[in-house]
């Protein structure tokens, strides 16, 4: 996506070989225009697939899920990492993240998921993939479907993306990061 | 709002007489119809007013916040509720949830808030306001300016409504609840 690509080699920056800070458009501070073109282009690349629910984790997730439920007029679910007080029935996944060495446990109402569901899980980043397996998992346990999974960036250089692939998963990446070496950001394509 | 009410009365589920659980809709499952005219809605009652940065709070915010800087074409800031490892000089405020019973700490970039920023916080809900006040710290302590207050569904039974707008803010809730006795929702107006 020529949009983004540009948002990121203009605004990104690079912490060092694997971390690329995107806070000034897309995880802190957010750039309305963008995240919408963002769920445009979602929909155009997992168009006719039936695909009736947007599935997200929070916090970071939250905007892009929005924005592509909208494009799809189809409801958006967002993951918790804490269950709230007033949930009692849930399925949990436990989710190990690298980038903050810590694992964490995600939570979605049963109310929420059900078999006829068609889902496209959206994230903004893809590393190990351990946060969208983890959203599989539950996926699987409610007996819906994952139909596809939309990464706006993915580190191709970290094993998430071919994993989920592997599993023949559609995935669709945005923007693709082949490395971050010597500062500089170079795309896979 | 009278949509939003309409969700409320259809789909809210009262646990108790403090606590309405709208999970269905707004901070679980989202309706991206509903939201996309919250950001209108607050676009009206605040335009004009030379707003040009929306803020609000991870992770039941950032929805609102995305849709309302969509309707504004202003970004969105989103306080986080932990110090990213690549964060490296922020703003921090202490607030502590009734709800939760705990503290809690918010933080935000200080490149993402300057003293030129005419601020507009969104969030889902206002009961003591303690979110809200610990945003507004932020903001003053950034020397920006608090433009108004825009919650999509305000407890006017707790105390926060009246404390912001003792303070002169511009406070503006889309559906104000009275009281929740009864197993019914009972709106100001």
């Amino acid at each position: 996506m020529k949009l983004l690509k540009e948002f990121i080699l203009t605004k990104g920056k690079i912490i060092n070989g694997k971390t690329l800070k995107v806070d000034s458009f897309l995880n802190h501070q957010v750039d309305p225009m963008l995240i919408m073109e963002i769920g445009k282009e979602f929909k155009k690349r997992f168009d006719g697939l039936g695909i009736n629910k947007i599935l997200t984790i929070e916090a970071s997730g939250i905007a892009i899920g929005l924005v592509t439920a909208a494009a799809f007029n189809v409801p958006l679910v967002f993951a918790k990492k804490k269950v709230p007080s007033t949930m009692d029935d849930f399925y949990l996944s436990k989710i190990f993240s690298f980038t903050k060495n810590e694992e964490y446990s995600v939570c979605i109402g049963k109310e929420f998921l059900n078999s006829n569901d068609k889902i496209l899980i959206v994230d903004d980043f893809l590393a190990t993939g351990n946060a969208i397996k983890g959203l599989i998992k539950i996926v699987k346990e409610a007996r819906a479907e994952v139909i596809g999974v939309g990464i706006v960036i993915s580190k191709s250089f970290q094993s998430g993306e071919q994993t989920l692939k592997d599993e023949k998963l559609k995935v669709e990446s945005l923007a693709s990061i082949k490395q971050l070496e010597n500062g500089k950001v170079c795309f896979t394509d």
